[in-house]
């Protein structure tokens, strides 16, 4: 990609800058909330939508692809996932690009500044329900393919588009579908860009090239057939809810060490390499603590923090189901308990082996209590993290295009939490996943007065547009 | 009391069988539900159905002592106590009896076998709300003055009757009026009997000689500002629950021994004397593990298990409020807990002591945990324990009672749970106060198809009669 052919694509953004936010305002008009039933129909619309401006850019083979009626519904229809091509050059690498077109539930009366399903622009952002999850973001996609065609200008990849609309409920039927079209539609598919995550901060981008997983855990303690009444039965039975203390103590100390053993020695050694990832990345505790609205981190430096959140595992304790939990002041002896807890997975933890070790734990310490009580510990569900190489080719082209950009390396980071799609498109697609995040740390994804700022989407037009071009340049590793 | 006259008594009883069925029945069939504002006027029609009745069976110094408007309320008015006096004789004793004329919430729906206000027999048991809790003892003392009117056989004390219509409320106002009238209407009171209470199990009847008291605790840790997302600050920061944890597991063993130093020191010595009256008691622990449900008992024999119900002090975990307590998996990190554990206490512990070991001990355990959070320990609520000695004049003549009527010497028994009044009562009216119950263990008194064996309620009139003409001959204690 030459300077000038570069300079020419980022003049075209910038002219078409109103045109793109009123293609967002269009987009973030359609309340696509998936996680209602009631709205299934707007999320049908927002696919359609996508089908009408894919057809208008350009982009061929089109298809909406039906998943069949949500499970647990009656005759629920799950919304289709769009899948489209740009390009069918055999000479080309080809780049699945992966979106999602459906939304977190938003109600002014949640304490929205405005409606969320109106875009509105206010101090240079954009707000609006999927501003920044992920309708921005998807919508740069679309902005990249008018910017080229109207420079007539070659984009020099292959672009498999999957644009799915059940990501903030689960993804339901994605993964089937990934499978089913692995050697169909998604064949030959040389490199994954998914742009559904966030800056660190505000200020510096990023690319993110891990994700923690989570085994979640349950255990059941047993003891009375209903609840009692502590004043006839406090020191007389073995109580449940004090069983389930005994075990919660035992599980991690107060400063997060997991204090089962098995766990740490199964944890991929830091490399110096690997180490000097955290060395420069832009964060402050100060900044963190400020998010978290409490001096309560366990961590003196940003690194210790930052390898804590992403590359170690960690123990959350959640709650307690069967207890009292109401305010107030009840004289019950609960008589069965659920204890809640997690461990956020990390290379080189292997999940099975995991259960295994915890549940076992859990089972040594319970006798060790000497109580009649019955205990059962199980795990309730799993997801595997996800690590990819940050140095493979196409972090080197994202790299190459945020440096072109915003002028600055990108900071690496991962992810403390889970996104499984990655991992099912790693995994079974065969090939190297990278997050590109578009937007800021402070977005509020989730939250009310989502936004995404004025230059993330326009520069985010620019970063993903020109990492097209130097993904073509880069040589793919062995 | 001659052989006659008590023979003469009995036979009165057995012979007015239905007449006093009636009275219950009359009784039931008010709904005077104390805890529902709609149902307050059922409660004041059934304090005027008792003024009617102590009219006509010939008490005098009737009165409806008012206690205001209800705290909490715009304008509720509290129901009424209902005083009144039996025999007026300076030479002899004085006797204050003590019941209660509202009752629990009861729906044909809750899973009653027949209308929880319309009083049916079956199987020789009388079925229905306030059968046994209390309208069934507190109307055995309006069958008593009927027997002995019809008898024309005198009463050797005096009784002065005071019914409340808040107790399943909180009993609001009685200690109030307690105090009030302490030199007044109650002036001169010699002992306090309460039938509100229940045998301990089926078959054998007791005398109830204390009650433990209940210090209620709360441990509030506080974290960050909002709850935390697991995946993205586990491992990072300070976790309120996790704390907490270790906290719980600091108070109490698995096998109910309390941890916090200081408290066993406060227990009053067991003496020979005391161990004695657990020797013999008419209970055993497959019944007991049968009402549990499970055999989760800590202890191997009836002694130790009774002993730890009732004269010693436990110690018991309620839950958690602010933490996850829903069914299925949520990744929170709560960002501020409230755990809830209470202390049941017997003699000698000090109320004020006692809570100033509990808060000391954890703030000293919360800061070995080295956690940045913010922890506050308080006393929610506490009431005191109650203890008589069951050898005193009152408990002698109740004794001889029931020897009398059921042939047997009574168990004497404890109360796990606390009943605040019985305690206003010895302390401000300095007189001694004894539990003498009707009602057997399994009658339901808070529970749907709630009942009073027509044994128990007729054989209980008795008791109760006779045990007025043994205490007028008991010499009081110095």
């Amino acid at each position: 990609m030459s300077d000038e052919t570069i300079n020419n694509f980022f003049s075209k953004v910038d002219s078409l800058k109103s045109n793109f936010i009123t293609r967002l305002a269009e987009a973030v008009a359609i309340p696509s909330v998936s996680a209602d039933a009631e709205h299934r129909p707007e999320v049908v619309k927002m696919a359609h939508w996508l089908v009408k401006e894919l057809t208008d850019l350009g982009a061929t083979d089109i298809e909406l692809k039906e998943l069949g009626i949500q499970e647990d519904t009656k005759d629920l229809q799950l919304p289709p996932i769009v899948v489209a091509r740009y390009g069918n050059d055999p000479a080309k690498k080809n780049i699945l690009i992966y979106g999602h077109y459906d939304v977190q539930p938003a109600q002014l009366e949640d304490g929205w500044n405005t409606d969320p399903f109106t875009l509105v622009e206010k101090d240079d952002a954009l707000y609006g329900r999927g501003a920044t999850d992920d309708k921005g973001p998807v919508i740069c996609w679309l902005n990249i393919l008018q910017a080229h065609n109207e420079l007539k200008l070659d984009i020099p990849v292959n672009l498999v588009f999957c644009f799915e609309g059940m990501e903030e409920s689960g993804s339901l039927g994605l993964e089937g579908l990934i499978e089913k079209e692995k050697d169909a539609y998604f064949k030959g598919v040389d490199a994954v860009c998914i742009s559904d995550n966030y800056w660190l901060g505000t200020k510096h981008p990023v690319l993110t090239y891990g994700v923690r997983g989570c085994n979640y855990y349950s255990i059941t303690i047993e003891g009375p057939a209903a609840d009692l009444h502590s004043g006839l039965f406090g020191g007389v039975v073995h109580e449940p809810m004090i069983d389930l203390s005994h075990l919660f103590a035992k599980l991690v100390s107060p400063s997060g060490e997991i204090l089962i053993p098995g766990i740490q020695e199964m944890v991929a050694t830091l490399t110096p390499e690997e180490d000097a990832l955290y060395d420069n990345i832009n964060f402050d505790l100060e900044g963190f603590e400020g998010n978290i609205g409490s001096k309560t981190i366990i961590h003196d430096n940003v690194k210790s923090a930052l390898q804590a959140r992403w590359r170690y595992p960690s123990l959350s304790i959640h709650g307690v189901e069967g207890a009292f939990y109401s305010p107030g002041a009840k004289t019950v002896i609960p008589a069965k308990v659920i204890g809640k807890f997690s461990i956020r997975t990390v290379p080189d933890i292997e999940s099975a082996k995991l259960d295994q070790i915890v549940i076992k734990y859990i089972e040594e310490e319970f006798a060790k209590l000497g109580s009649k009580n019955k205990l059962k510990a199980e795990l309730i569900h799993d997801g595997n993290y996800w690590v990819s190489n940050p140095h493979n080719w196409s972090f080197r082209a994202a790299a190459r295009a945020t440096k072109k950009v915003w002028g600055v390396d990108p900071d690496y980071t991962r992810e403390g939490g889970s996104i499984p799609i990655t991992l099912s498109f790693q995994d079974i697609l065969k090939t190297s996943v990278i997050l590109l995040p578009v937007g800021r740390g402070d977005d509020g994804a989730h939250s009310t007065n989502e936004k995404i700022n004025v230059p993330n989407y326009i520069e985010g037009t620019k970063t993903l547009g020109s990492y097209l071009h130097y993904l073509a340049e880069e040589e793919k590793d062995a």
